[in-house]
């Protein structure tokens, strides 16, 4: 199957600064097959007119939560501990695997709408998350998400994970991978943070974590072990594999070094961090030591949406504030933070997060035929600082089209949306049947 | 003429808790009729299906400048003075009667399309922006934004903001207000301060300017009067007409007393003091010295958009992150900002801001059949947390339909987008033929 998309500005982000073409670009089955001239021999199957719109590669949503989106404004404005023990921890107990199943469905829609082609979940019910992935065509980094408060009770947990990694590590014409996730120091004593980085490294694959997220689990863990979230779980020996950690919120001068020297990827949650009061993390100085950022939504209990569109403007706007000084994490930076940095915190980078001729062709087409992009003096800056997720009018993964015209092809969006609403109501009365 | 929205969910905003109504809701000619049941004679010339939608009054953008959506995205990413003096205002020496004229309608396409239905607008060639809101079926506040950096010589201003409030002062069925805009104090020297505080006395009609936006001007002020800028203007007698003081982003406490004190509204611009890196408004303190704060977008050269409900969001998620508090500017909090209080601080709170029967029909319909309004436990929380601007589809202003079902019925945007386009090259190209 070849699909050309005639007349396009396409945003390669495949250069250190911002690269924009005003070209053709094309697809075999599910890779880029040029950019530039059409080559001999290529004949299109579907021709795209791309004359007003602008191409990049589609967004990577590097850390999130997809079934939690049935407690979407279910809890907010509340105490933190409120709303995660009184509201939020009783009702997932009543999450079952249908429920997630319809909840990640309603989750894929949105972030479909909005532009993101590639997402890492940690979450439970993963085999549904699983299900739900492959049917939509997207692509995901997949978790389940091990908490050991219960002790040796949980370790079917990691058995879990590892059958998880067997069954789906791969799948999906290859759209699926497997990763491990401790979930988090204060949730996983030494002991299984240790076991969990075992059979991240025996499995070869990478480790999704949160880290420093409040400033109380930066005091508690330095209470319990003497030393920061981040070298204590550097001392456990969980950044010997590739690790993507959330939020990094609360870090010392120490625990950025450590970040750097490990080449730990930091998925940077402004939405979720302002939201639930956590605070400003230190992105430009993770920045200035060399550190991969990304950006992710984090789930929609704690957002309330999964628009990679708002994360990226509010990376770009908070950090200014932050650091008084206008300069700090430009347009083009907060971009490559949800596209090409998201794909190397995955370990994707070989495969999608820019467009070049052989990479996936993880591909979405922004309609720039709206008020809100004119004038057209600078179409990174209009991306960061001026579009909605709304603007995002077709979506490619993996080579298929997931939306054409705002239309979406993969699912149906009524039945998601009203299974959605039912499980949802269901869940939060209690009733899991 | 009689209009009936049937079967909507109907946010009035009129109560001190969210108020939601399953109901319909009438207007007849520019005023709400009922909300409730249909009275007895009221027949529909037109009839709406309002039965996916919640209704909820027009947004109120209380500070901005609309001809300065010519210079969006122009100049991003740079040190605040190099943004100003080097490519800011050496452009804006080129704007004409008609680039104003092309600027304004593209704004309020935008505005219209993201919920607002009323601005207050601070610029230059004032008659141009006003017979775009004549045109368009929008509500404004507008004012002769100026300075006095020349002296005497500046003095046609005043006569030029007089004759501007003789010429359309009430005008447009109503629709427009003029008020009095010395821009800042630092713009204006003291005896302009109190020549525009004068007039605007005679005048009868509200003060619109800009105080205390960035720490230098802070500092500039204290070095120069011995205080700060708000204590400075209120000295010279400014706050003895209604005003609306956009930023006020650097306070002492001796300042929102005074602010407080004076009924002066605050216009909180939370997208532009980020990007602009000036830091951000101490609005929960604002808020519990009783304060009337209200929201802007400010101009699209330092936003880069008018859509309020980005700034809804920002209102909601920053002060929670600055505070370290989750329960700080709750949801309801934020939208009273882009409504009830922004009519306030443009003097139309018995007109517009809520939805009541015999209020002018300003309202909005937003369309709840999107992925991200599911599940729905909580409206108030999904248009703040979960809404895009691009959510709105039906927009009344005055009783008058300006958009429907996402169609513009006043204006016709290809055009309008087209003709900013032209002005805006010519006017950066130096060519204001």
């Amino acid at each position: 199957m070849n699909i050309l998309l005639q007349g396009g500005q396409i945003l390669t982000m495949a250069q250190e600064e911002p690269e924009i073409l005003q070209t053709d670009i094309g697809i075999t089955d599910d890779r880029i097959a040029f950019i530039g001239d059409i080559p001999a021999g290529f004949k299109a199957d579907k021709t795209i007119d791309a004359s007003e719109s602008l191409i990049m590669p589609g967004l990577v949503n590097a850390h999130t939560h997809i079934s939690m989106s049935l407690l979407r404004n279910y809890a907010d404005d509340l105490p933190f501990w409120e709303w995660l023990m009184d509201r939020i921890m009783p009702v997932e107990d009543n999450m079952t695997s249908d429920f997630a199943y319809h909840g990640a469905q309603l989750s894929i829609i949105e972030m479909i709408r909005s532009g993101t082609t590639t997402f890492a979940d940690m979450y439970f019910f993963m085999e549904r998350a699983a299900q739900a992935v492959d049917e939509s065509g997207m692509r995901a980094n997949l978790s389940r998400g091990a908490t050991f408060l219960n002790g040796d009770e949980d370790l079917a947990k990691l058995e879990e994970s590892e059958h998880f990694f067997k069954e789906w590590n791969g799948k999906a014409d290859g759209r699926i991978k497997v990763d491990i996730a401790p979930h988090a120091p204060y949730t996983c004593p030494p002991k299984y943070i240790k076991m969990m980085g075992e059979l991240t490294k025996k499995l070869g694959c990478n480790t999704h974590i949160h880290l420093s997220e409040s400033r109380k689990e930066v005091e508690d863990s330095k209470a319990e072990h003497g030393k920061s979230p981040i070298k204590h779980v550097f001392d456990l020996g969980l950044f010997d594999s590739r690790t993507y950690a959330a939020h990094c919120v609360h870090l010392s001068s120490e625990d950025i070094k450590i970040i750097a020297e490990n080449n730990v990827s930091v998925v940077n949650n402004p939405g979720s961090n302002m939201k639930l009061a956590n605070g400003f993390a230190p992105v430009t100085k993770l920045l200035e030591a060399g550190v991969n950022v990304a950006l992710g939504t984090d789930g929609s209990a704690s957002n309330n949406n999964l628009n990679m569109f708002e994360e990226i403007n509010l990376a770009a706007l908070v950090n200014k504030a932050v650091e008084e000084e206008p300069t700090v994490v430009p347009a083009y930076t907060a971009l490559k933070m949800a596209t090409i940095n998201g794909a190397k915190a995955l370990g994707l980078e070989n495969e999608i997060g820019t467009l070049e001729k052989g990479k996936k062709a993880d591909m979405i087409m922004i309609d720039l035929k709206k008020a809100h992009f004119y004038p057209r003096y600078n179409l990174v800056s209009s991306l960061v600082y001026s579009a909605q997720g709304s603007d995002v009018k077709t979506v490619f993964c993996n080579g298929k089209i997931l939306m054409e015209d705002y239309k979406l092809l993969t699912m149906n969006e009524e039945i998601v949306c009203a299974n959605a609403e039912i499980s949802a109501k269901k869940m939060t009365a209690g009733d899991n049947k």
